[in-house]
């Protein structure tokens, strides 16, 4: 069956308009779209060859193909909207409205005029992935004063990638705290961490969920058992719960759900 | 003196309302806005507490905010819609459109209906951040075999965080070769990645830059003498001439737009 095709194109990354693109298409029930992202189309060259592959989808398929751009360059935004397709075009859309409110004309360009540029970024991200990785197997006070937020949890329970993202995503030091069948002993928060309550962030589980990817890594061993895993987080809600540490369950959630949560959570600031 | 906001609202992570506002803010020079972002407004009662921050900025400033939302439920998005604001929203803009040309309705709530569940990509993503992380120091011959891409270049040219950044936004496994001053006596490839030559992608940099990094992490070493910097970019850009490996100057790029560079230069698909 021929399937509709929809396009993300952008002569930069193509971030924006891909998940501009996804985040509406997710509105359509039982509708199957065959994706095409293509950064980087930033000359007309460039646009005409597009062109010929969208006309090309139309012609296959019998359907219109959706064109998601986010294009700056109104040249070659002209060009991709000869196509025949549905060309759904973010600066179109809102650039006007906002020159109107502005009373200012886009520059129709790529470039950064406000702010940070890309080595303060850039900086700023590695100090932060730098300090995640630093860390990773065996943390210290020194770690832990130096955190912007420290995320505590069971062995498996999503730290590390959370961490990550934060990192990447808004340049947050964070610090990852595993809690071991040790500290579970008892409700009382693991010494190291205790000074600096403030920052920590827990994160649950679903206890199937844990016991499967447990599972991946350790097969049939105490350490993937459902008891264990049952126990575990059961402990740890425990220790949550007597201390009012904030916490999330990360069952169902992607990694950048779980860190725009902890962001807003912990009152924390985007780093660039 | 008063600045005007820029408010980027979402009733999810606010990602999308963030990458979408900034891309068109960055269109006016010499304007500064004063960024807030508010992710999860998913409820009446918190877009009404919404209003009342966005209107308190209006009367402070004298200048209306431009608000830039991702909201799906029309609801929440009509009480936004409300405020003293230039309210771009991205759903009003296009998801009629798009009703039209698939004859369908929106359903106007959160959910994936399409392809990929949460589980899915988080677990794609553990699987490629796992991957980096395993051999982040120390790389053997059978992460170089299970790698879609090699990432090679001068120690702090940059590898790390595009390698992370591949794992977490697109699932990609991106194994990390830093190229030794050993490495470099010769232009031929390091025995251990010779046979992946196909997979290689090379990272270059400005030896100021790269001089620079090096400082913060060793002063006044050898390892960060401008001599060193130069000679060793140089030795590392022969080989890949040599070669014909593709590659690209970090200088003065984001880790946005080196991951999706690399996507397409390598012709990687998205894991998820």
């Amino acid at each position: 069956m021929a399937r509709r095709t929809a396009f993300f194109i952008s002569d930069r990354t193509g971030l924006t308009s891909e998940s501009m693109g996804k985040a509406l298409l997710d509105q359509f029930e039982g509708v199957t779209f065959k994706h095409a992202t293509y950064p980087f189309v930033d000359t007309p060259e460039k646009a005409r060859a597009m062109l010929q592959i969208i006309n090309a989808a139309f012609e296959q398929s019998n359907l219109k193909p959706l064109v998601f751009t986010s294009i700056i360059n109104p040249e070659i935004r002209a060009i991709i909207k000869t196509c025949n397709g549905l060309h759904l075009s973010f600066f179109d859309a809102f650039l006007g409205t906002i020159e109107r409110e502005l009373g200012l004309a886009a520059r129709n360009k790529a470039g950064r005029s406000h702010g940070i540029t890309d080595t303060e970024r850039y900086d700023a991200r590695m100090e932060a992935v730098n300090f995640s990785l630093n860390h990773d197997d065996g943390i210290s006070g020194k770690d832990l004063k130096d955190a912007d937020v420290i995320l505590m949890g069971v062995s498996r329970s999503g730290k590390t990638p959370t961490c990550l993202y934060l990192a990447l995503q808004y340049g947050i030091r964070a610090a990852n705290y595993p809690l071991t069948p040790d500290d579970l002993e008892s409700t009382e928060l693991p010494r190291m961490v205790k000074p600096y309550k403030d920052k920590i962030f827990g994160l649950t589980i679903a206890p199937e969920r844990l016991q499967a990817i447990r599972q991946e890594r350790r097969p049939d061993s105490n350490y993937s058992s459902f008891a264990t895993c049952k126990r575990e987080v059961a402990d740890a809600q425990n220790m949550f719960r007597q201390h009012n540490i904030p916490c999330t369950n990360t069952t169902d959630k992607s990694v950048e759900e779980l860190a725009a949560q902890i962001m807003q959570s912990c009152r924390l600031q985007r780093r660039f």
